[in-house]
């Protein structure tokens, strides 16, 4: 196991990361403070690992609940994280209580913003299960839910007390949930770590093989990544908007298409590399340089273009309601080079324009 | 105007409180920093002042939009906050928006905890127009909504930017609703401040009929008394709990009655009054205390009784899902004297229940 802290002064917390984790429950009970514990999960995840959780907790020493929520995006609302209230509140939940937050990323921002408004903020853990929200989503503590009008746009910052990582959990995900969260790994190297894409593209063949001591690393190295970044920028005031590469164009086709179409990471594939030929256009990469970034992407068997029709304009509508929109500008997340992204406000509006164009056909 | 300061490090700010405020839109301006201002008010409050604070902000200097919330407690629930997120989507608010909430604690609750979550979080400012909310619920950062199982089960500890009291406001207020704030005031005194429990005997007359002069004082002993204790105790970790005498008694009675049954400052006097008994009964207060209090609520309009059936055992119930209950324990604030409050854990379960049984007939 190897352990990684995510240092935020007093809200500081260990992600732990390896095989068999799972069977460890001292990772869980040493940061579990009251007796009373939430498990929230989905109908894909309970039949898979919730027993397994339950039974590392001890029945007898805790009050063990669980909320199995719909699984899919389009669940992903203010009225399911109200379920999670729901059974708080039947069960008699008081803010001793820690929730557990079992499965992917959705999982994950639900029970993290049920957390941080119950009571005003309870503990949690996180568990994830998937690729994406491992890499990804399950550390830095950003929580929310969607709106009818935009991606993410109710929500907390809201961090965990732990974070449990058990790559053998990724046995049981299917390849197009795998190839998903390759999106996330690939980001953080093309935002910041010119030496891990050079890995990626060597290894890639291994790495959709789920070689699984190259899991742990893959794993470490993103989280590593995102720690640094988050440790340095909590509230994303400066450094961490980086972490959006391609998530502004991403959230616009989500949100253009219906959640529930693309999972995140597929609609973050493409939204990269509409952030990439921007940054071709601005004179930054070269077509070499894009074509690289592209292939990554194909062999990792995610998409590289748009499948659905979106109009034009209303994909502009759907960027410009992004939290990146700062008094009217969309701030957007570019490449200097690969490996070296900032934060972008003065590309030129014809050339976005054109990539949007070029996308939606 | 006399101007107090909440010190809380970066999250300090300043509480005003004098006549005319309304009128001196600097107060306002100083505290925003983005274009994009949403008004949330109510139908009552609308009427009133809505139109004098748009001017005030200047049209051509801001993007104004407003939210009218039905008014009442019923209506503080996650939907009505919904409202609030469905305008600024629709108005394509970004995270440079402030929210100004304009009315009483409904709409100061439910409007903060909407700019908590907004985008995990924007700025926004308390213009309180009912004497409860100008002495208790704008102060202090709490904001959230209520649950069918639970008040104030669900929200965020939020701080504004600002404060800004007008006492001028308090002369569209109807009587209830002046005594059911005068309940938060005489908190104040009983809690920690004899000697403002002996002015408010002495002037109890003097002010019922609001004398103008005598109301910025009692705003401002309030607020200072308040900004104190929360400025040691942000998060209720602590002290903050003391602010809650009468409270576990009071929730129960507006979720045993249903929300709206009860202004929450009436609830909050008789639940004050219950907690008074129950130190009485503990040894704590003489009979001649407890009439004292009760005279002091009776002096100011508010009920000292419970007006409607309550079953004990259901009065029971709503106390055990408090948010002062810790690992099954029911904490509650009780007097060691008049104007000392400390945190009970070890009260008699026999005379808690003599309590209620004589207060639920």
């Amino acid at each position: 196991m190897k352990t990684l802290n995510l240092d935020l002064a007093e809200k500081s917390y260990p992600i732990y990361i390896g095989q068999g984790l799972l069977s460890q429950g001292e990772l869980l009970t040493k940061h579990i403070n009251g007796k009373q514990v939430m498990i929230v999960t989905n109908t894909t995840v309970a039949p898979l690992y919730l027993e397994q959780v339950k039974s590392l907790l001890g029945e007898g020493d805790h009050q063990i609940s669980q909320v199995i929520l719909s699984d899919g995006e389009q669940y992903k609302t203010l009225d399911t994280v109200n379920l999670i209230f729901d059974a708080l509140l039947e069960n008699r939940f008081d803010r001793s209580c820690t929730l557990i937050a079992l499965g992917g990323g959705v999982v994950g921002d639900m029970t993290g913003f049920a957390a941080a408004s119950y009571q005003r903020g309870v503990n949690f853990i996180q568990i994830p299960t998937t690729l994406l929200s491992q890499v990804d989503s399950s550390v830095g503590g950003k929580t929310g839910v969607n709106h009818a009008l935009g991606k993410n746009m109710i929500g907390a910052f809201h961090q965990p007390k732990c974070v449990v990582i058990d790559v053998d959990t990724l046995d049981t995900l299917d390849d197009r949930q795998y190839s998903a969260g390759m999106a996330e790994v690939i980001k953080y190297a093309l935002l910041g770590n010119l030496d891990f894409l050079h890995y990626l593209q060597k290894n890639i063949n291994e790495l959709m093989a789920r070689d699984k001591s190259m899991m742990i690393e893959l794993v470490y190295q993103s989280c590593e990544d995102k720690a640094n970044i988050v440790a340095q920028d909590e509230l994303e005031v400066g450094k961490r908007a980086l972490l959006n590469l391609g998530h502004t164009f991403g959230h616009a086709i989500e949100n253009t298409l219906g959640y529930g179409n693309y999972l995140h990471g597929e609609a973050i594939s493409v939204g990269m590399l509409m952030a990439v030929k921007l940054s071709q256009f601005e004179g930054y990469l070269s077509v070499d340089e894009v074509d690289q970034v592209q292939d990554l992407l194909e062999k990792s068997n995610l998409p590289i273009s748009i499948s659905g029709k979106i109009i034009a304009s209303d994909f502009m509508a759907a960027m410009s309601v992004d939290k990146k929109v700062i008094d009217g500008n969309i701030r957007l997340i570019l490449l200097k080079k690969l490996g070296d992204a900032f934060i972008c406000n003065d590309y030129q509006d014809k050339l976005l324009n054109r990539v949007i164009n070029d996308f939606c056909q």
